[in-house]
C-alpha cells in the first residue's frame, strides 16, 4: 500500500493576476517557500513532498493522519495569501494512489472554483496489500566532470531534463512509479517493490536513450522517509564500491534522532 | 545586450552526504528557500532568477552591479550552511551571455573543488548592441479544463513537461532564447527581440508537436522585470481579446511603487 | 506537570564575528527565521515556543518525545549555518521545569564550548503531579486608541515594555509562571493552575504599576496549544462581554483539523 | 539628518481573530518571517530594521527612496496574508524622525481602519543638518560566564531585560537615540553624534542601575549599515584591547562585496 496526497492551491491562477499581474519573482518566492514549508512539515512526520507543478504538488504520506494534514493546511492558511486543498488517496501502487487522490479532489469542484477552498478529503479503501514503500534514488555518474564543469549552465539544464523526462515516463508506464527531479543530477522515484532486473533495465535503457550513465540506490521502508534514507545510503554504497545498483543490504545506522 | 548571472552552490554534492546523507525533505526545503531569497533580492533590484537545476541557477541581471551581487552572495553566506559562486556574463543574446558566464565560472575551478568558494567574477565585454531585454510569457489556453481538472496530478506534470521540454529546446536552437518552467502552465523565455512571425511559428509548432495550444504575452524593457511585467500585461490582453499573441502595444500603468 | 525545552544556539557568539563581524540585518533574519521554523515544527506537534533572547529560546513541549526533538534539531542543522542544543526538563511548575532543563544543559558544558554541539538531553523525573498546562493570554484593552494611534512608534514600544517587564517579573515571583511578549499588545504566560483571584490580582497590580488596563483569557489543556487556544477563545469572550477575565467556560469549537 | 521609516501591519488585530483566533505558533512564525524579509530587503539597500512590537516596526532608511520602499511593500503584499503601511520621516535626531514618521502615519487613519491599507507616505522637510548616522553597539562583558552558563534560561531573559529596559529609556531621554534589543546580550542604538563622555556616562550608569558591565563599539557612517558595521568592528577592538569604549578610529577593511 502507498498513501499519496495531492495538494492544490485554491483558485491560484486568478489570484496571480488580481487586481494586476503580480511580479514574477514574488510568485516564484511564494511558491518556493510554500513548498519548503510543506517539506519541513510533512518531513517532520516522516513524509515526502515533491513540487510537481508548484501549484499542484504530490506528497507521499504513509502514516500521516487526516488530522495532521489538517494542521498543515491550517498553517498554510495562516501564513500565506493563498490556501491549499488536499486529497489523500491509497492504492497498491503509487500510480493507483495518485489516480484515486486526484479523482476525489476533482469531484469536489474545479481548481478554479472560487467556492472550492481548503477541501480536505480522504479516501477509504480497505482491501490493500500491506507492503513497504519503495524509493529509488537515481543519480548521474560523474555529472560534475561530464556536464556541470563542461556544458554551459543552460545546456546542463537541458541535459538533465532529457534524463528525467525519459525516466519519469518509463518508470510510470512500466512500473506504476512516480518520479521527480529533485535538483542537481538527482531523480527520486516512489515505486512498488522492484526487482533487481527491473532496476537494471531502467538504467540500461536510460543509457541507450540519453547516453547518460545512472547509478541507483534502492530502499524499502514503512514510511517514505525511511525508504528514502535507505536509498540514499545505498547510493553511497554505489559510490564506494563503484557499482551502479545497490539495494536493501545497507545496514543503515539509525541515530536516535532519525 | 543582456546580462546573465550563473549561480552555483559551492561543493554542494559532497555536503549533502557529509557526514551522512541528509534528509531529502530538508534538502528540498534548503534549495527552495535559497531560491526564494535570490528571487526576492534580485527581484528588488529589477532582476529575474530561475531555479535551473536548483544547485545551478540562472539569473537575468541587467543593471545590477558586481557590488550588489556581492551583497546578495554575502547574505546567502550568512544565512545558509552552503555558499554560492556567481559569474556575470554579457552578450548580444541570452545564449551568448550564459555561455560567457559559464565559461568564466568554469575557469575558476570545478563546482566540486573544495578550494573554490564564493567566487564572484564579471565579464568585461564592451562592444555590445544596446537593445532591450525581451520576455515572452507563454501559458496554456484553458489548462484548468483540459488538464488540471481532467488528468491525474502526475499525468498533468507529464503533460506540462512535454510542453516545456519542447519549447525550451526550440527557443534555444532557433532564437538563442533561454526558457524556464515557472510553475502551473507557465513558461518564461528571455529572448533577443523577436518578430511577430517568430512568436507565431513558436506556438504553431508547439501545437503540432504536443497538441497543446499556447498563448503568449511579449514584452520589451530595460530590465528583465520591466519586460516581464509588460509580457504579463500582454498575456492578460490575450485573455481579454481571445487572441494568442499580444505584444508591445500594452500601455502598462506604472504605479509609483513599481 | 509541565515540560519545558531550553534551546541554545551552539557557540553562536564567536560565529557572529568570524572571520569578521557579520551584517546585523542578516543576523536578525537568521534568528527570526530559525525562530519561525521552531514555531512551525513544535506547533505542528502541539507545542509552543518563545524567542527568549533569540540565541536561547524556551519551548513548552508537553507530549513531544525526545526523538521528535531530535528530528527538529536535525532539520535546523541541515538548514542553517548554526546548530542548536536542546534540554528537556519536567517540573510541577513552569519555573521548576525551566530550572531543571537549564541546569541539565549547563552541565553539558558552556554555551561557548566549541566542543559542545547539538546536545540533546532529557530529564527523567517520575514523581510529578499530572495536571493540565495553563495559559494566560494577556492583552491591553484598547491599545489602538490609547497607544498605537496616539504615541510615536518608539514610545509605544517603551509603553508596552513597561507592561511586559512588570508582568513577567510578578508572574514569575508570585506564581512560578513564565511570561513572554509575543508582539503588539500581547503577553502569554504559561502557568500552573491559577485561581480567579490570582488573575484578578495580576491585572489590578499591572494597572497600579503601569496605568495600563489588561484583559486576560485563561485556558487549561493537555498541551500548550490546547490551553493556548482556549485562552484565546476566552480573550474573545472578554471582548464580546466587556469583561476583563474569562476562563475555562469557553466551549471551544474544535474543527477536525485542530 | 536621519531617515526613519515606521512600518505598521494594516488592521492586523482583527485579522488574528477572524474568523476564529489563529494558532499562536503560526502568528509568531508569520511575524518573524515578515521581519526577516524586511531585514533582508532593507539590508540589501543599506538600511536597518528592528522588530519593535512586531506589528509596528522601526527602520533606518537613509538613502532608500520612496520607490524602493514601495517595492518592498509590494513584495510583502504578494507573499503574506497581511499588508503593511509605511511612513518615511526625517529629522535631526532619531527621535525627531520617528515622531514625524509616526505623526504622518497616524494622520492617514487608525492602524485598525479597514480602509487604511498599504499607505506609503514621505515627509518632505528640507532644512536639516547633514550629519552622519551614529550607531552604538552595546554588549555585556562576559555574558556567557556571568549569565548564560549561570542563571536559568528564563532568569537570563529577565536579566537582559533589565539592562535593555534601562538603556532604552536613558538613551532616548538623554540623547534622542532609539535603542533596540537584537538578541543575546546585544543592544543597538541609533544616535545623533555622541561624545566620548556621553558613551562613558551611559555605561557607568547602566552598571550603577543594573550591576551589569557593558562594552560599546561606536561608529559613524552615511548609512545605518556603514555606521553599524563600524560599530561592530569597534566592539571587536574592545574585546582585543580589553577596553569598554572604542570608536571611529577603526579602519574598517571594506571587502568588494560590502
Ligand atoms: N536533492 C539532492 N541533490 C543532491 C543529493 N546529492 C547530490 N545532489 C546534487 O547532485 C549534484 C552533483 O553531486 P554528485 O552527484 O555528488 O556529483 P557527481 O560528480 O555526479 O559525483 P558522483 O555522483 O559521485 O559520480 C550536487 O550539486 C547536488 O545538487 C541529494 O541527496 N539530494
Ligand atoms: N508562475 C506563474 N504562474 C502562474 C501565473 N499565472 C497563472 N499561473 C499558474 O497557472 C495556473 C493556471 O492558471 P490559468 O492560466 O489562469 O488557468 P487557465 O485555465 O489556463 O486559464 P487561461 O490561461 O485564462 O486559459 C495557475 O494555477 C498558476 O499555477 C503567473 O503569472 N506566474
Ligand atoms: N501575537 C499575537 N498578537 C496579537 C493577537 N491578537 C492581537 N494581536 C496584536 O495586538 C495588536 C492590537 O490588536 P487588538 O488587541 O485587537 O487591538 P485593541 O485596540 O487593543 O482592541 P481590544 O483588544 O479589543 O481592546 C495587533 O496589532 C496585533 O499585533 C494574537 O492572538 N497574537
Ligand atoms: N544580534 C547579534 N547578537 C550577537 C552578536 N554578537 C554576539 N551576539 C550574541 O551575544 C551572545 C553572547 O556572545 P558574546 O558577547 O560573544 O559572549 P560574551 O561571553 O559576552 O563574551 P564577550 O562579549 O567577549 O565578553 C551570543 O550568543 C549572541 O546571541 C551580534 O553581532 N549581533
Ligand atoms: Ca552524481
Ligand atoms: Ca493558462
Ligand atoms: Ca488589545
Ligand atoms: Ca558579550
Amino acid at each position: 500500500m502507498v498513501q499519496v496526497t495531492v495538494l492544490q492551491l485554491d483558485n491560484y491562477g486568478p489570484w496571480t493576476v488580481t487586481p494586476n499581474p503580480r511580479r514574477e519573482t514574488d510568485l516564484q518566492a511564494l511558491q518556493a517557500r510554500l513548498y519548503a514549508d510543506l517539506c519541513q512539515q510533512f518531513g517532520l512526520l516522516g513524509g515526502y513532498v515533491f513540487y510537481g507543478r508548484f501549484d499542484n504538488l504530490i506528497a507521499f504520506t504513509d502514516g500521516i493522519s487526516k488530522r495532521e494534514h489538517g494542521r498543515i493546511q491550517q498553517s498554510i492558511d495562516n501564513l500565506y495569501p493563498v490556501s491549499v486543498s488536499m486529497s489523500i488517496g491509497r492504492g497498491n501502487t503509487p500510480k493507483q494512489a495518485v489516480e484515486i487522490a486526484s479523482a476525489n479532489l476533482q469531484e469536489q469542484g474545479s481548481s478554479q472554483d472560487a467556492d472550492r477552498s481548503e477541501v480536505l478529503v480522504e479516501d477509504e479503501i480497505d482491501e490493500l496489500h500491506t507492503t513497504a514503500v519503495g524509493v529509488a534514488h537515481f543519480d548521474v555518474v560523474d555529472v560534475t566532470d561530464k556536464i556541470t564543469d563542461e556544458e554551459n549552465a543552460y545546456e546542463a539544464c537541458l541535459s538533465m531534463e532529457s534524463v528525467y523526462s525519459d525516466l519519469m515516463r518509463r518508470m510510470y508506464a512500466d512500473y506504476d512509479a512516480l518520479s521527480f527531479f529533485v535538483g542537481g543530477d538527482n531523480i527520486i522515484s516512489v515505486t512498488p517493490k522492484l526487482s533487481d532486473s527491473a532496476l537494471d533495465e531502467v538504467i540500461v535503457k536510460t543509457k541507450q536513450n540519453t547516453n547518460v550513465q545512472l547509478q541507483v540506490g534502492y530502499g524499502l521502508g514503512d514510511t517514505p522517509s525511511e525508504a528514502g534514507m535507505q536509498a540514499k545510503h545505498n547510493l553511497e554504497l554505489c559510490r564506494e564500491k563503484g557499482t551502479v545498483i545497490e539495494r536493501d543490504r545497507a545496514v543503515v545506522e539509525r541515530s536516535s534522532a532519525d
